[in-house]
């Protein structure tokens, strides 16, 4: 039985688990799932993953969920994937597991905080709280701060010194390219002061082409019609400024 | 070189790695270090754990920190350590690594929170916000019934159904642990409509006598200290009810 991955592309860690796959040839049925339909909550996927999050995997009877837990199963149990990706050797291995660990209650909090509290919470009808979008905002640039002091502080593309990417890279890179849907002027005001953070997004892009941007085309249209409705919103300042998801991405 | 463990036995994740080592007869030097006394913010440990924080380890040249990232570490790079603790088995390390990387955004992240915006901000001179303590023990109580259910519906007596214990079972404990720092009513009303959870915490320091009781002496006499200075808030309304650490805990 071939592999199932239930992802939504609108999920950065879904597009980590899918971009893993097709750059590794692992053959794979992508289930598409809609967070916004609230599918992830159905009975039928509940079986997949109780925890009804996304991504989750189905190898077989194997069922699996958790991203890095995924991407590390994935790696080890799959033939012929390059060791960079996650290295036999036991240190390179539990440095990049410290990679992942920490990400958790950094990066990715900071991150995703800041993107549901300014533009996703008025498009998923809850609350947005400005207090909470300026602590993770906080949070969000000290990690970039920290990623670039301490794991891209040498000459190596990515992260650890490294010159291929690590399943690290990628779950890091996918969770900073949610900010593509923020406000150009917010998205510039944190990302511009990590040179190297932008290079190293550009390092990851290249190493998995084509299916890095391939993967995140649904992301590139919401920019776009996040943008076209601010813009219209700034144009009619009687028109509703709520932004929506597009009917289909 | 003998291992380094720097840990403040005030952290879970501390106590994690202590108890793990001195289980499996892993011969470390503790390096103690107080959070109190913001030690792990000192140059000097800077080198060790950039990120500032415990626990963290020095073996020979090679340093590493997060906590699940250091379990697992050891757990493969010191011989003889039971397979159960982090199993070979492919399927069933990465259903403890799925469990491990949930751990962070909600058990942990329930647990630390409720507690600092309870009893630790008074006693580290920080504002404790009441709407993140409610919004904690909602996660707090959330994880507590998945860990039941999902985790330990079946007939074992540790997480996955195992009747020996893990580096998850380790972790996710000595977490819940640290709510023996709440008011006695706070702790119950949490803790004991989860009947299961409670089993499997004494099923885990039975496992892991009599070292994990040694380990959380000091969370014990603290835990006595904050009882005392509550009762003495309570008897005189004109003395201050913030609690202090005990000096030497």
């Amino acid at each position: 039985m071939k592999l199932k991955v239930y992802a939504d592309r609108m999920s950065q860690p879904s597009r980590a688990i899918l971009i893993f796959c097709k750059v590794n040839g692992i053959e794979f049925e992508e289930v598409q799932m809609n967070l916004a339909k609230r599918q992830q909550l159905s009975p039928e996927f509940k079986k997949i993953n109780p925890m009804g999050q996304v991504p989750a995997i189905a190898d077989g009877k194997f069922n699996l969920f958790e991203s890095h837990a995924i991407l590390v199963y994935l790696a080890c149990a799959f033939p012929g994937i390059a060791d960079h990706w996650y290295p036999a050797d036991l240190f390179r291995r539990a440095k990049i597991n410290s990679v992942l660990d920490w990400h958790h209650s950094n990066l990715r909090r900071g991150a995703a905080a800041y993107v549901l509290n300014t533009v996703l919470a008025p498009v998923l009808g809850i609350p947005a709280s400005p207090q909470a979008a300026v602590e993770a905002e906080r949070l969000l640039s000290a990690s970039l701060s920290k990623i670039e002091s301490i794991w891209l502080k040498g000459n190596g593309k990515f992260l650890l010194g490294g010159f291929q990417p690590s399943i690290a890279d990628l779950s890091l890179v996918c969770e900073i390219m949610q900010l593509e849907l923020l406000d150009e002027n917010d998205r510039s005001r944190i990302l511009d002061p990590h040179k190297k953070v932008l290079q190293w997004i550009e390092n990851t892009k290249n190493a998995t082409r084509p299916h890095f941007e391939e993967v995140h085309q649904i992301l590139y249209r919401a920019k776009t019609r996040f943008q076209e409705q601010r813009s219209m919103g700034a144009n009619n300042t009687n028109s509703s400024k709520r932004l929506s998801l597009p009917s289909k991405m």
